[in-house]
């Protein structure tokens, strides 16, 4: 293991001696990402521009050495983790934002970029770049291209992969690339913009992203409804949605999330809640206001328990504590959890409920849903200790049958997270071997000697 | 030229007599489309089930014979001619709407569905399918997914890629594949979807798309605002939108167009008008309401000569008289056109007015510009006479000119026709050679014996 040293000092050369590092502390910081699985990397490279991540290619695609692309290290799925050695390249010095145009409504980003910084950086200019995942504070735009991330906002306004209107990338042969546009609309040839959002790293090294925004919305209004059952919530939703309103954010939690964050809140939960829903419009100051009464006439006719509507910034904060409390809780049930981002059609997530239960009961382990019920996207979190053997068993049966249950119901494996090493065993399951041989297929088209993100997506690709 | 006996034969088999024929009539209908070029195939196949489909490709690919689908043959760039022979694959028996989920925001269609069809079934049960190109009436879905259809409700809504959840297609060997998910997210693998979304019928034969939908707007409001300067109605554009109003349509008229139209219309066009915005909003009653009367404020003090606010919908018919009279009405100047579908930022379209005049001086022929203004995709229609050697040259001449002038403002040569075999040789100009290599990469992936529409997007693809 470890590289030989005329080829660590020739990586020298590319970025300099203060931005390339073999250093045990540092190799350990890059070893994981949020699964908590951890590998050592050989060293890890801290380029500065696409030049030098160009040679940093050539050199790697000459030497056959792996290069694994990471940007905060916030994956769920082992998108950033060098499962099979090589050097981690670590876009955290390439965080500009290069150009925010008012009059066309695009910015030009760097990779490393955090996603939070977008969005106070293209506010205070009036405008809005609507894609807010959960971990927005500490993600970079280059890993959410790579995952194609989503988010509560997906509901109203799509994710990543709409917003990315062009990017320059290098490919694991050094060559830098230009795709899309920079303007709406654009067709000219195959769509390299959006096959390389998504691919998780695997088919090139992103270096600056062209972003569409749009108008900054002029209200936000939040509310907070309550159902004794997750059928009404469910069927709520889609009842919401079909009288022209659609939230930017509906957030569901079952009773097992609302159970545990019950003693956390600034406000009171009716006791008989089994199903909250946390809903946020925007748009103009009236509109807001006016659908928000209508929600919550429709939802109080639906047989909603209760409904808060927050009246101002302070109350809406109160209501998302809900939401935002629930991550860190999580561990006081067991000292680990398996997050899946499972996605079913809106109208199957009682049916989703039904199963959860069941694997709970059968595996005998806590499991809490939450997430994003607007478009289906669940988060299942399986509770248990991974020093546990038999509970990790259990953990790994629970994870198969959700998925089973999953693709059954007409869903998917991942909404956002990907696939990365954590499904990569259960991808096949979802999608068919020829589909798979042709994704294997322009993998090989961009990366012929398998060196960048190797032993992700696909069990073997060679 | 011409099929084998035996061939004819076994393709016969697949589809029945009746579904396959090489009378030379029919072939002349299908050797042209809206570029009005023409080439002969060898046959037409009529059929009606994916597996036939597959049957036809499997034959196609072993005994190498060219495969070119079709819908309705409204493309504007020759993507379903068959410019090398074979046999034009028609998916008009293909034309059933096999799902509307109300519950779920989805339908599933068969490639042969015509774009209306899909809008008046989904309205019926109060859903909505936003794109919405000139072509309408006669388009068909499997073309708008092979072209990446826009149309002037891009500019709020997206395109045909952001409506596509998943596809079912057969690749040119004959697999049948199934890409995508039929949920609202979903990133498990690589993107096939949109990879297959904008290829031009290159990459395999689409037979299922499904289609993500939205709720039926309540109200739509048409305006038209005249302006006496395109710089003035440029920054219009991009005012409004800043003040966080996106109509769905912002559709742009030069003083070309309004002269041509004028004596057509059934209202007055203030005398000085050298621009004309129709801009249509959609969204619940009182919101439009308000938000015409904010545009209508907001344009008479940025210098619009008049605006006018259609009442009911048989007024805004009248306003989108003056788009619609326009195609008919070009060929009064001239007997052919060429029609570039340009895009550029908004904040150029001045300067693209420029760019026209200029060309047009030069050329001695007529350009007429409108089209898409809100995401900056204007129609430029040079009009020339092909019967004319010296028109045509200057015509050639004109359209290379557009390409340099849009590419140098950061455009792109194509917001949604594609480029089929009229933008063929530009499009290395918008292209890098080593993104070209990519695209031919996966060409060779999903069709490694080039029969399925050859000859199209690259100029050589072997």
């Amino acid at each position: 293991m470890g590289l030989l040293p005329s080829i660590y000092k020739n990586f020298e050369k590319i970025v300099g001696k203060k931005y390339l590092t073999d250093q045990k502390e540092e190799l350990l910081c890059y070893s994981y990402d949020a699964t908590g699985r951890s590998f050592l990397p050989d060293a890890v490279i801290y380029p500065e521009t696409q030049e030098q991540i160009s040679g940093i290619l050539k050199l790697a695609s000459q030497k056959k050495i792996n290069i694994i692309p990471r940007g905060s290290g916030s994956g769920m799925t082992g998108g950033a983790i060098p499962v099979d050695g090589g050097v981690v390249l670590v876009t955290s010095r390439m965080s500009r934002i290069l150009e925010i145009d008012q009059e066309n409504f695009i910015a030009r980003v760097e990779p490393g970029v955090i996603i939070s910084k977008i969005h106070s950086a293209v506010e205070a200019k009036g405008l809005f770049y609507p894609v807010d995942p959960a971990s927005s504070s500490v993600c970079t735009i280059g890993g959410n291209v790579g995952e194609c991330a989503g988010g509560p906002r997906a509901v109203k306004y799509g994710v990543t992969r709409d917003y990315v209107l062009g990017l320059t990338a290098v490919t694991p042969s050094g060559d830098i690339i230009k795709t899309g546009v920079s303007t709406a609309k654009g067709v000219a040839g195959y769509d390299l913009t959006r096959l390389i959002v998504g691919s998780e790293g695997t088919l090139a090294v992103v270096t600056e992203i062209i972003l569409k925004l749009l108008p900054k919305p002029r209200a936000v209004k939040t509310m907070a409804v309550f159902f004794d059952s997750i059928d009404l919530a469910a069927k709520a939703i889609s009842s919401v949605m079909k009288q022209a309103i659609i939230p930017r954010c509906v957030e569901y939690l079952d009773e097992a999330s609302i159970n545990l964050v019950r003693q956390f809140l600034s406000f009171e939960l009716p006791k008989m809640t089994k199903a909250l829903l946390i809903l946020e419009l925007d748009g103009a100051e009236d509109q807001v206001e006016r659908e928000a009464e209508q929600i919550k006439a429709f939802c109080s006719s639906a047989g909603a328990i209760e409904v808060i509507v927050a009246a101002d910034q302070t109350e809406a904060q109160k209501l998302w504590e809900a939401r935002k409390a629930l991550s860190p809780v999580l561990y006081k049930i067991a000292p680990n959890k398996i997050n899946e981002d499972i996605v079913v059609p809106i109208s199957k997530i009682p049916k989703m409920v039904e199963v959860t239960r069941k694997i709970q009961k059968e595996s005998g382990l806590t499991v809490v849903s939450f997430g994003h019920a607007g478009d289906g996207n669940i988060h299942c979190n399986i509770m248990y200790d991974k020093q546990d053997r038999d509970q990790t068993i259990r953990a790994e049966k629970a994870v198969d049958d959700l998925f089973t249950a999953t693709l059954a119901l007409g869903g998917t494996i991942t909404g956002e997270h990907g696939v990365g090493i954590t499904k990569m065993k259960y991808l096949s399951r979802e999608i068919g071997s020829l589909e798979l041989e042709l994704m294997k297929g322009i993998k090989k088209v961009f990366d012929p000697d398998n060196i960048l993100n190797p032993g992700k997506i696909f069990d073997q690709c060679g």
